[in-house]
């Protein structure tokens, strides 16, 4: 059984005539051919190609070698699927790793953090059954802007099959939170994570879907420091959000949290 | 007036008969000579003479030089107490970064997260003015055990003066959320935070105040972890809590997301 995996060229072809399911709940990823034939004409160049007819390429790129891909048959399904959520090393940027502004540019310090975070915890109003009406955390790659153009607006990439997606069309108000300690500014600087200094940013506000006038920015933030979200599985009907913003909550300091007026926090720049 | 900040022997001075406040909103950050004082009886004895006697050693054990400590006349007041905060490098142990379990064990996975990470986001219903009935994040620092003995249940350290501590009150119910990202473990696999394979987890349930048998357990759970924490402001009546699970909510690979039931959780172990 296994030696079939290590023929890299069955695996292409077996991509083309098969349809992958890996489902361990009520929500499940989908892996189809559909990810070939249908994503979207705008997916990155650099890797499309690549899910098309060189998928040893990729898995190269992605540091495992030929081998690897079958360390369990039982994995297989996944495995061959699980390449749609890697992206080339080369394109990760840990930009939240750069010097955060002077504490005391709270207006500055916020944008900072909203611009070179990778991800957040989005904090809903959970519609599951067991935990209906307890706020709900989930995790999500976000953007605020392409690396040389930051909004202060923040977009997400969401499908419907997930919790938090569910939990929004109950109701739509939301908390996004980040920590510098998601980057290694805080451990270079020895400052436990919940070391005031060790700063923390929550925007609350309004998810709504981002109007299609603003898509092709939206894909543009995103999928620049996202790349893989370009090969996100289609079947998921993968759409775009943005928060609209309420409040805007910072501690970076010792001595208190501050609120950022909202014009202070759009008129300042993390550069 | 900058010369006088060089003098460390006039620091350890003022630390004897001044008390500093650096405020900034409703939540100040009081650090007063009650600190030296009254602190713990418990705390760390490496590093409480220092905050005594040593003042010059512990900032070089931070990493600063003493030329630092005078950097803005306005920030003085922080910076002296800001101590209070940092820990030696030698205790920050970065267990994030191990390998986690096969993914099919989904209750020992569950388990490793919570076990290995130091901080997670704590989601509660706001009662801040602006946005009261909004789901709320907030970064705390958190142990489920000193590192050789894990026990499922997360503990916290935290003061009433706490935004997330005001909300619990009104309501405690509450989710913590891990991310895999946390650590370098994501990074190095090249998962972007969102990729289904770099793990996160969300624990539903309600905080309660840790009963008086228990609090010697919660401090050695947290102290042997965040050091720091026996260090931090007396003034702020900090208090030991607990999460009381409903739900054990996992994503850890491809293919949905993973109830688990409470029973396998705490059954499991992350070793």
């Amino acid at each position: 059984m296994r030696a079939r995996y290590f023929s890299l060229a069955f695996i292409a072809a077996v991509l083309c005539v098969c349809e992958g399911y890996t489902l361990r709940s009520s929500v499940s990823w989908v892996v189809s051919n559909d990810v070939v034939v249908e994503d979207d004409a705008d997916m990155s160049e650099e890797v499309a190609p690549a899910l098309l007819v060189d998928t040893a390429g990729l898995w190269k790129k992605l540091g495992d070698s030929p081998g690897e891909i079958a360390k369990s048959e039982e994995d297989s399904g996944a495995q061959l699927s699980s390449r749609l959520f890697s992206y080339p090393v080369e394109k990760v940027k840990n930009s939240a790793s750069s010097t955060p502004p002077p504490h005391q540019e709270t207006a500055r310090t916020a944008r900072y953090i909203a611009h070179s975070s990778d991800w957040g915890v989005l904090s809903t109003i959970s519609t599951q059954e067991r935990i209906k009406g307890i706020p709900f955390g989930n995790i999500f790659s976000i953007s605020d802007g392409p690396l040389d153009n930051s909004t202060g607006i923040i977009y997400f990439y969401v499908t419907p099959m997930d919790n938090s997606v569910s939990d929004l069309k109950m109701n739509p108000h939301a908390s996004l939170t980040f920590s510098e300690a998601e980057g290694d500014f805080c451990r270079q600087m020895l400052y436990d994570p919940e070391d005031p200094r060790c700063a923390r940013l929550t925007l609350t506000g309004k998810l709504v879907e981002v109007p299609p006038e603003d898509i092709s920015f939206a894909k543009e933030a995103l999928f620049s420091r996202h790349p893989v979200m370009a090969k996100w599985p289609v079947g998921h009907k993968w759409f775009f959000m943005r928060l609209e913003l309420i409040q805007v909550w910072l501690q970076d300091w010792i001595g208190g949290t501050s609120l950022i007026p909202l014009e202070d926090y759009f008129k300042a720049t993390p550069f």
